[in-house]
């Protein structure tokens, strides 16, 4: 198999992060966003959404979608389990990852996508007024979540999940559009800096 | 257990329709949302998101997330499988499910939310820009599932799966946006008019 990865974005980050989490190696390709190589007439033919990452399969199967590679190897390699054990718990990590992507990750994106000058070339229309939109939502989340990391450690419940990771991602893309988590959300910077001590946080 | 449901929104129709294909029933609460009783303390309490719909486990347990609660539901009664079976079935089925969520779902309910006048009191701000700038997106995504529907009949393959629930919404939601698919996209058409006829699609 070989993975088409995608530097600095968060999507390509959150899938490294997983694969680091599971110990798991995979041969890996750059496609370099900033030449806009996702668009070629090649990396069309794998992904034509042409976003990043995608798994080709030995026998040529491609799938793309970020949580549907962490999926797969999931299938693959249970242990440790990072979407949840047992019907409860996996929802609940469903439920988590998902807040943490469509009320952080997507605004998160949004605001670099929509405001960021280098951005032009990639997102056509830019609405600075939908990035502007998207600010203060990422805050909202943010102080949200703090409140419910008062009484457990990670995201999703006291195990480390992949609801950490899409939240990690998001955070650190953060710094891109110049937002910074508040100095009052205690609970959130103690989250932050125990998963960005993780091995895995540096891949 | 206690489902809050939402009337004609598409998040709460995807559970019901979820459920139907299950052969699960399940109490159901009605939550009024042009009253925005999504907004009240008691929902509130139990979505701090303030979303529907939710579903309330007997220890009161809350599962937020039109997709976590169907998941939930796969794991308690796998058949029939409506999240694919195996490593690589079950990884193309999200991988489908989320395609036609972020390129048709997503941009759908954006047009309405962003455009549409009875949403001013839900959405804030509304971004009219931001609504045109999804209108594209819907027949571009809509363009690329013909394409590939040609060669099956289903959104993710041979099977029905969550992804033609998530996408049969989305294709419905379009009315109240004054949108249509196309007369040209004959493949799109015809698994429409397929999937609109299993006893589900009135759920």
């Amino acid at each position: 198999m070989k993975l088409y990865d995608g530097g600095r974005a968060p999507n390509p980050r959150r899938v490294r992060l997983f694969l680091a989490e599971k110990g798991i190696t995979v041969p890996t390709e750059q496609v370099d966003l900033g030449k806009l190589q996702q668009r070629s007439d090649a990396y069309t033919a794998i992904n034509p959404m042409q976003r990043v990452p995608a798994l080709v399969l030995d026998d040529g199967t491609v799938i793309a979608e970020s949580i549907a590679i962490c999926r797969y190897f999931e299938a693959l390699q249970p242990d440790p389990p990072l979407f949840g054990r047992g019907a409860l718990e996996s929802a609940l990590v469903e439920m988590w990852n998902r807040r943490a992507e469509l009320h952080l990750l997507f605004p998160v994106a949004s605001v670099f996508q929509h405001l960021h000058p280098a951005m032009k070339i990639m997102v056509d229309p830019q609405v600075p007024d939908w990035g502007e939109a998207n600010k203060p939502r990422v805050f909202d989340f943010l102080r949200f979540l703090d409140g419910e990391l008062k009484d457990r450690p990670y995201v999703a419940g006291a195990a480390f999940s992949v609801a950490d990771i899409t939240a990690l991602i998001a955070v650190d893309f953060m710094r891109v559009s110049k937002m910074a988590v508040p100095e009052d959300l205690a609970n959130v910077r103690r989250w932050h800096a125990a998963v960005s001590a993780r091995p895995s946080a540096s891949a």
